[in-house]
């Protein structure tokens, strides 16, 4: 089922919230305590939940295991999704290091850089190859994402080859909008973003916040 | 100006791209071109320019190094901020190898970490401290902005020893959801929550797309 954006968002804060509970021993978890905690209305999480067919039980809530292995399930962070990264500088190489990303279903199998002397070797175990390499790389270690970490200026280019080589979904790491054909899925994760919203936020601290 | 964080978000979009178009030597771009080479419908170009009373001229359109100037300055990418970053894990000591940053404003000028192997060295030219050393670098450094990338079940207890040791605005990389006073500004980058949007859109890709 397509889930609306905000829903989606927000369905990963409650796994990492009864995951918490999980390892704190708590077996059971009321709507009310969890809007309080996590700062959402408790209306807005019983919605989010019937989207995944979890309901809470009068007077008792939300079992926690039950929660936990649906809402994994549900967002995909259970199964394997294999994928390239392209440009193993900072950025690039911190993914292939980050072993949390495992745990969220997501597998990077291998890594493009232009760089000769990076791309033959391996960064966190996982194997750099070169750009002309990508095709069949894709093909043979059956690849569904193409995450794109390059410097801004050659993002598009990168997302041709990716789909071109027959990726499913780009996940972006710069600021540029990249443009694909339809039935490519792209997510963008600009971290810059984040910054200029962080910096008007602290530019106006004493202005009431505008309600989203 | 306290602006809707949607317009805040496509600023630096429209920024990266008139970026690119002064690399290319590109001086006046119409809103029409703009909008075609970003997907955002002109309209909304044209407003969210208002905002920082940048006008295109008829049939001209927009100045790019004017257009340029004039984002860099509001999205406050022209002037420094300063940040400590508590965690200097894979994540952590990737942020703080990311010169890109610097670009957009935000300068880490140190890092906090647990382990006494790490705390004492530096990470890319940056000094890692010992956590009892927090408040003293926040009050001494001139520190506003708390970058927080440890473990999960640690982000509200490092949320709170931030915003005790002073700083204004904490941008927290867990998929945790923190909580803290009135008048403290908090940015979410969990990029799981954007793994969890890719997985849906994955997954259905035959089925329509739901307009935001």
């Amino acid at each position: 089922m397509l889930l609306p954006e905000p829903t989606l968002r927000r369905l990963p804060w409650y796994l990492a919230y009864v995951n918490m509970l999980a390892q704190e021993g708590v077996g059971k978890v009321s709507s009310r305590r969890m809007a309080e905690d996590l700062a959402v209305d408790a209306s807005q999480i019983a919605k989010d939940l019937s989207f995944i067919n979890v309901r809470g039980k009068t007077r008792i809530g939300y079992d926690v295991g039950e929660l936990e292995s649906a809402l994994k399930e549900f967002l995909g962070f259970a199964s394997g999704h294999n994928a390239v990264i392209v440009g193993a500088g900072s950025l690039g190489a911190a993914l292939m290091n980050d072993v949390g990303l495992n745990h969220y279903g997501l597998k990077i199998v291998a890594g493009i850089d232009t760089n000769p002397t990076i791309a033959g070797t391996s960064i966190g175990l996982i194997p750099v190859y070169r750009p002309d390499e990508l095709p069949h790389i894709v093909s043979s270690m059956g690849i569904v994402i193409g995450i794109i970490a390059v410097p801004v200026e050659h993002a598009q280019t990168v997302a041709d080859e990716l789909v071109a080589a027959g990726v499913k979904a780009l996940w972006n790491f710069t600021p540029r909008r990249i443009r694909v054909k339809p039935g490519v899925v792209v997510t963008n994760t600009s971290i810059y973003s984040h910054l200029a919203v962080m910096y008007n936020r602290l530019a106006n601290i004493d202005t009431p916040r505008v309600s989203k």
